[in-house]
């Protein structure tokens, strides 16, 4: 896989199945955490998965567009926590090292329901 | 100038300097806005640089890191409307045609003064 299927594939297995094992193969020994809400390390994002899990077990996220420059891959993505109910825009920066994610960054912003051009955020 | 060198010039004239003129000239003669508080087209980029102007005269953006992939270039930006004050961490990606900028999509979001990891958001 290159680096954008495997962030691709980590979309489908963290977010989308909630599936941690899966999601664990995708990760390196060491993932540096910058989402300030998700604690540090592989043993983080498991906690992360888990909460995903209980709290919105619905919870999608549709990749937009992913973009790649050398080791890093950089999606937009919608998150819908509740099917039907508002979105979230999302950006994120992942880093990887041979063909594992090892870093990750991102922002969120609730997308609102008025806007000043026609375009919508996506 | 490469894609990259356009963008960080545009972050410059139109976010530091608030330098509608200069932000222009990287400008396309289309240009399709995403920010939903912003109005669509070289119009509402000039109405948003006026603004920033009036409000947030000190508003300052430092661009941690740009990557490029074909006609894309995405920006993680660390913002601060008042020097000293609280900052927003903003993704932006760019869409070039011929050397100029014609789309913008972005996401912001408050940088929180708690975080369950120690490494920041940039």
């Amino acid at each position: 896989m290159d680096n954008k299927e495997v962030v691709r594939a980590f979309y489908d297995a963290a977010i989308n199945r909630k599936d941690f094992t899966a999601a664990r193969t995708l990760v390196g020994d060491t993932y540096v955490q910058h989402n300030p809400r998700i604690a540090d390390g592989v043993t983080g994002l498991e906690q992360f998965i888990a909460q995903l899990r209980a709290d919105f077990p619905l919870l999608h996220a549709d990749v937009k567009r992913l973009f790649a420059e050398a080791d890093h891959v950089i999606g937009h993505v919608e998150g819908v926590r509740v099917p039907g109910g508002p979105a979230t825009a999302i950006m994120d920066i992942f880093r990887l090292e041979h063909g594992k994610i090892v870093e990750h960054w991102d922002v969120m912003q609730p997308v609102p329901a008025d806007s000043l051009n026609p375009n919508g955020m996506f």
